[in-house]
């Protein structure tokens, strides 16, 4: 679907918003926004689908209602404002300079429409979850923050650009802020799978050792937990290209958690966790048996603390983790008392995690899923 | 100077630090290591060339005192390793990694090499000191956090690629965790100056409008306080390609401060900011004088913190902010009782700041030094 066909789309569901509420208006009711609800009460790992998503409660949002009046104005007030802007096609904007746009006293009143950028961005993902569309597509866009490269080319459909991710040097291509079909246009890839590391330091190790042409994968980094265009960067490599997810991070419990983000989601973004998930993505280390495997040496090891042990406990208790193999991998974890990250497999060699690890564990489907 | 070149200098006073070593302990003395001094007390604001300097005061490292021996085999272990990285032309890694690589239990002893990495790091950077040596020459790169477009080239010396930074879409080019002469090799530019961008989100809608383009410069940020990579980048736009540097932040001590560092380096890293400083470049806002001039709305005024009130009195005694345009800049600042987000201008019009606020001051001329 092309740029403008998507702004049109969503210009269109705007305008229905307002024009349903015209049409309360001049009924004399009292017009009403319904929209699902987003808390946590609301979300749930869905076990078809293995996502965690959102359920079908919902909320209604009156006009005259002392409760809800003001939440009400700020609803209609954003609408209004993104319509706008996806309509003279402006560039995209963080949601903080569109709380900077909207904010300003009430004519008449002594009141802000909006006093702190707290009370719009949860307006703003009402919105969304009740259009149905991600911000990213009404034009609000995060600060990206990762990299990645490997045998694909896109383009860049607001500028025009073909960016080739081979040939991107030592830096890689930066991730886009947004990365929607919208923006991002995926052109030839030959690319068999997609690896997604943890942290820079091994990404870029990996991409000086051109690892991702010696395998002929796509290596990507989010810095760490993974902001919301890289997220969705990987579920389209793996949606639309049908390109299976490994993911590469430390063994802790953060490595695991970060793991789960990029395959299931998480419960308090559970409207994006349903377009951003991989249900299909493996974890391929480190794991508690590569120790012994790849003979790990000791002093590399860091001893668990006590928040990590706290952590292990709850991530035990998630859901999705509920699989034999990842209740197994936990306890081994927490019976061994040690984490040890990603990076350390350079005590080896340098090339150890290129030329050894990464392509033995893939190739044996040394992962757990 | 070629990447290898560059490699081979440093290869030789690695090899010559050790070579003085031996022989030391082959004529039965004391070996000993020799250092500037990189504690506060060593570093100054030197007014002739404006850069955050480090002094001349030296320390020795003995091998035969008691206080000394364990740094002094830790120098010499992160000394040689460096040396064989380098040799070998390994990729370059992170400092964890080094420490990872180099930890372990000394034979014959409980102690380990290393503890914990706050042990390695300031070894190392001991070591770029004495040899006079970026750590990212000596094959130690940081995590790069900013992005950057405009009419300039650049091939990357390690992989060979050409990267056309007027053609890389929305994302802009990554900047590169090492962007030495080694690694960065400048080629055709056609830019007349830099504007260096706190904030991602002010960057991006300059980049979507091609502020670049119209205005024939390049457009950086660092997102936020600027990571090394970036400021040596800037620093060998302003030095090698003769750019004239501008630096558009908050109008809050933390603008003032991100500006300070890119012209004149901060104290705890003196050694550093020699390198990557630019003495001539210019803070061209959001100033206090702006606010009348362009008529920024009272909506965007957000009332200074206590916080906020402590770190202006601490820049207002900084030496580098002792001139009288600063001075002032800063008591009107602590009298205004406001800061304002440069993502504030957005409230005007979204293009206000790429059609209005920046070329305007840029051609008055309406910054501070």
């Amino acid at each position: 679907m092309s740029k403008n066909k998507i702004r049109a789309e969503i210009v269109e569901k705007l305008r229905k918003l307002g024009e349903q509420l015209e049409k309360e208006i001049q009924k004399n009711k009292d017009p009403e926004i319904s929209m699902p609800i987003r808390t946590l009460s609301n979300a749930y790992f869905d076990d078809n689908s293995k996502l965690i998503r959102l359920g079908d409660k919902v909320q209604t949002r009156n006009f005259f209602n002392v409760g809800q009046a003001r939440k009400f104005m700020q609803t209609a007030l954003i609408a209004a404002q993104i319509k706008e802007l996806l309509e003279q096609d402006k560039p995209s904007i963080s949601t903080r300079q569109l709380y900077y746009i909207l904010k300003r006293t009430i004519d008449g009143l002594k009141e802000n429409t909006f006093e702190e950028q707290s009370e719009s961005d949860p307006i703003i993902e009402d919105l969304e979850v009740s259009i149905d569309a991600l911000r990213e597509d009404l034009g609000l866009e995060p600060t990206p923050d990762g990299v990645f490269s490997g045998p694909i080319k896109y383009t860049d459909l607001k500028t025009g650009d073909e960016i080739d991710c081979s040939k991107m040097g030592t830096a890689g291509a930066a991730i886009p802020a947004n990365t929607e079909p919208g923006v991002v246009k995926f052109g030839k890839c030959t690319a068999k799978y997609v690896l997604v590391v943890e942290k820079f330091a091994v990404w870029s190790i990996l991409n000086q050792l051109k690892y991702w042409k010696t395998n002929n994968c796509i290596i990507i980094t989010g810095k760490g937990q993974a902001g919301r265009s890289t997220r969705r960067l990987v579920a389209r490599l793996n949606k639309e290209l049908k390109l299976p997810v490994y993911v590469f991070a430390d063994f802790d419990p953060y490595g695991y958690y970060i793991y789960s983000v990029y395959k299931q989601g998480s419960i308090n973004l559970a409207f994006f966790s349903e377009k951003a998930g991989c249900p299909e993505a493996k974890y391929i280390g480190l794991k508690h048996d590569d120790v012994k495997q790849f003979k790990i040496p000791k002093s590399n090891f860091i001893r668990l603390t006590d928040q990590d042990l706290k952590r292990l406990k709850e991530i035990k208790n998630y859901e999705w983790f509920k699989k034999k193999e990842w209740q197994e991998e936990i306890k081994k974890a927490t019976d061994f008392g040690y984490k040890i990250e990603s990076d350390a497999l350079v005590s080896k060699t340098i090339e150890f995690m290129a030329d050894t690890y990464l392509p033995k564990v893939i190739k044996d489907k040394d992962w757990l899923d």
